[in-house]
């Protein structure tokens, strides 16, 4: 489980391949300066909740944690008392690449309901609505979203605003998982706020270790009205940082400059070039068009078995044609170098 | 809850109050190098691995985590099956400074038993023991020792072989809280495999950050055939980090050099020059003798009172004389110009 | 959420609306003598362990429990570990029914597979085993069918055998929820130990409840080998009774005698007969074949609201034609008398 | 661990060895007849909740549960948020004998309080209050009463009252361990409600079993203010029956006349007819006063050794003297003949 690869390259595997953000190094060095005051009480994280008030207005709060895992189990807790569910996709990391922490450390059923796209839809949510106050079932009392999601596809502001408007009118609060939140505003164009605080999101995970930092996530309370107890459910959930600064400075960096929007833009347009690219080589169609930081080829074999010898690539599908879908990411740091020779691999094949 | 505190000086409040070892923000820099696969699959992870079967026997396993608590955590689920619990001090850590995360996160029960000196003893296993296989009970099938304990004391290897020993013979795992084990260690002048592996402890929490990492610590599995499940366990309780060469490379560069060592030697030998000056003071007398890097001076209420008009120092109790007795600790990068001040202070009032 | 419903008639709504079996209220009169020990400790129940390895083979292991989530949850902790999950029937009870007891109680992940007739398949276990050794999943390491099915349907035992070979060959435990298993044996005519123990079928929830008992329900333990701490699990999954003997008595009475066949089979027989004479009035089908004891007319909207306004009967489904899918339950103790009144009311309207 | 004990009678071991009223018997045969809904919707249940508005007064709702762990840990969670803890007594039943249901099922915290007579005193809580709002800690938010308590000591409304004010002023709730109420309030002469709602009592486990009936007892909510979601945290806890009739029968058997006074005076007063003339042979003295329904003679060995080859009598503590200190309850169905028959055991030892 925990072998290296030596002869496989590790670059376009996920975007948690990367490293750190040079900006990001340089801000945990001048953080460390001087005693702070353990979990959050320091001067770094006091800046860091101003900045996160004028991204998301003034009632955001900020909890800074270690990995998104984390950042969601905490969230969702904050949001759901002990009898409640959240509906999710099936396709949601919650419910799948997360061990179960949801269920076995928060004690939140998830509802998963199948999409074609990984994203939900109203028509999910009042689905599941059937079982509110049904005493037998587990009680549908939050939807969770990811954005960007898991299939590399980007919720409109109008999308997520249909959903949490639905959920409000019947009681239930809405978390977005927003791993790759960056990539999903670099690609709409937009704030990070006309995609949470703007359209009902009541609880972010705000995603920074995907997108140059080196662990650093965050629940990030949109509407403190929705959640209960959070800071207690971070302690417990053992998401609560004694060195918080470190944590702190990271999101700082990413999320007090322009940084976020760099990254995130960069990766989203090396996928875009990759993809195009790949697009013109014979045999090669892209499965879906590339929305954010990952592009999926439809792949003749010859061409994905020779991409796979030499690269960590996942198998994502295999398409109607009976070809693999590959599932190839790009991060804040892959260069141009490294997507003509992936290219150079696929076209020699 | 996360107000700072501008006018008090964070310093000797605690040893997380410290910044992170230059070594080891040089070695972060180092590990920022190339693509890396997540999830421990990376070269410094391996690395790591080796260093730790040097440093406790060819059977160690380390799982890096991110704080204590998960460390303690995960290893007490790995070593307990579901129906388990552990024997402790009432004093510990994991009973009263983790929010009861062994209790909702690892379903482990905590039976805590009174001590004085913060250390349990085969009596208190012992006394634990009459509710084997009652089916009522939890059932006592770990101890959980805290090395150097809460109380800034020290256990000898023969009094953690006395506990080890009678525990195997019924059958109970062994679980060390070494979040300060390197201070114990230093202040022994013994090998951590001593204190360890050697006397019988089957899991080790291995603590990083309150010695001079920025967050890191560590699952060390000592006997493979007490635990079951430790990477699923680490999975769900939300301690596995995607870029984990960040955090082996803050432990590969405490443990694969002596800076474990000198960090903690530095912290006990600045703790006791700091209690031997503050006796010194009339009126001041410790109410302990410095055994790591904490001391625990008996001061006359005007003292204390300057000293926490200045410092965020706690008071830790009360002395039988009525005055307060005050918890002042020293960090791998306490200097002498600060110790010097907090005497300064105490000597004026 | 607990209104009565004075005008509606509660036969046929489910078969846990019947009372208690005549001899089982007897054998309760008879376990009333003496002073006995608690928890299991008594005679009654030792006799109900005899029996039941008379049933199900001499390595079958019997704990009464109260009702049948508690015997299910019990069930799946036993067979699994911390961080294991069990495939299920997106249908099943354990899944919707239970208010989320298996994850919240026993940390249990269910990975709901989509099914037609509420049948779990080779295919479906399958499906699910991608996820071994995959350390960011849920462990798929049990399998959990419903004998008879929530839809109605049985499976034969060479069904069960398929997906129980498959299951074991990949070192997944098998868990069978039979709170209706005495419905199914009789329909199909065999033996409990025929669909249970003689086809790989590992822990066993027999129910007792829906067949005539008051409150009776137990885990039964078929192969000892791939279960662990079952007694410890029952007490803390709070199921264990005090006066167990009054659980057993019933249990004694249903399945040492053949009071569970006539029971069940009268059950089935008056299903099966009021299934056949409703599809004899114009305009109402089977939607299903009526394989136990409950039938599912697809009926004009007229008689089926006539139905509704008398009996609290629950509208299962919306057929293709457009009319609502109804399902009917008999018990025990439904009468010919009963089930006359129902007709006469469907075919007045 | 469920081994009979052929030779040893089980009388005097427990109030949880004798069988059922036999009122109760021909309650639960009255409660037999017709459908009825299930899961509470029946008559027999609407009718014992008026009962219960008037003992408890008009708020006052129950929710019959199967046994007394159900009890307190559905009523512990609903009085409590994911990061509460509760005060309790260190000899408490909830601490010491279910299998750790409430840290396990309940994710509650429990912080036990040395006792001498098993009763907790305001100082035991105001002890515990300086962890509110230490994020740390496990969040002391609820304080559980047992009466009468696991050392056959009794509250007065008093001193009830007192704990339960001084844990309202800190915004704590106060659950009352009901088990043996009856016995209780038999002693004191009072009316139920005279020491729970009259007292401060939000929410009572309300015992039955131990007093007569089979299986019966109830979670009660007194101040509706101090719970949420309790139906809910009921059905996921599996306490909630489907032929709920049947328990409600017992609790409406016993409360709604005086059958839970009479049963409780009998065993009262044959433990202390019991206690007075076991203290009348020479050498046995009560270690304390019977209060309830256990006795707690020292007793030189050969008589404790005498006792205990015949009855399965608890050795309890041990004496200064040396002498084992015995407990011996009676139940609602003790004889003079059998208190005669241990008398006759004792002296001719």
């Amino acid at each position: 489980m925990t072998t290296t690869h030596p002869v496989l390259d590790a670059s376009f595997a996920s975007d948690n391949v990367a490293g750190v953000s040079p900006e990001i190094l340089t801000a945990l060095g001048r953080a460390n300066a001087d005693a702070a005051l353990p979990y959050g009480a320091d001067p770094v994280t006091a800046q860091l909740r101003e900045v996160i008030k004028e991204t998301f207005g003034h009632r955001a709060e900020i909890l800074p944690v270690f990995n998104g895992t984390g950042a969601n189990v905490v969230a969702l807790q904050a949001l759901l008392p002990r009898w409640g569910a959240a509906i999710c996709s099936a396709q949601a990391h919650v419910n799948n690449d997360e061990g179960a922490a949801p269920e076995r450390v928060g004690t939140v059923k998830l509802l998963p309901r199948p999409t074609t796209d990984g994203k939900l839809t109203p028509a999910d949510v009042q689905a599941e609505l059937k079982a509110l106050d049904f005493v037998h079932a587990a009680q549908p009392l939050a939807v969770t979203l990811t954005q960007s999601t898991e299939l590399g596809t980007v919720y409109t502001p109008e999308e997520i605003a249909a959903v949490a408007d639905l959920a409000h009118a019947h009681g239930l609060g809405v978390h977005l998982d927003g791993a790759r939140i960056s990539n999903a505003a670099a690609a709409l164009g937009c704030s990070l706020s006309e995609i949470t605080s703007a359209v009902g999101v009541d609880v972010l995970s705000l995603g920074g270790t995907k997108n140059g930092a080196m662990a650093a996530e965050a629940v990030v309370v949109l509407d403190p009205d929705r959640v209960a107890g959070t800071e207690f459910i971070q302690k417990f959930s053992m998401q609560l940082a004694s060195k918080q600064r470190f944590i702190s400075a990271q999101l700082l960096q990413l999320f007090g400059t322009d940084l976020w929007r760099r990254n995130a833009g960069h990766a989203n347009a090396q996928a875009a070039k990759l993809g195009r690219l790949l697009a013109e080589i014979p045999g090669v169609t892209l499965s879906r068009p590339t929305e954010v930081n990952a592009t999926f080829p439809e792949a003749p074999a010859r061409i994905a078995q020779a991409l796979r010898e030499r690269y960590l690539i996942h198998v994502w599908d295999t398409a109607s044609s009976g070809n693999p879908v590959l599932r190839i990411m790009c991060s804040f740091d892959t260069s141009d170098t490294q997507i003509h020779a992936l290219l150079e691999c696929a076209r020699r094949a």
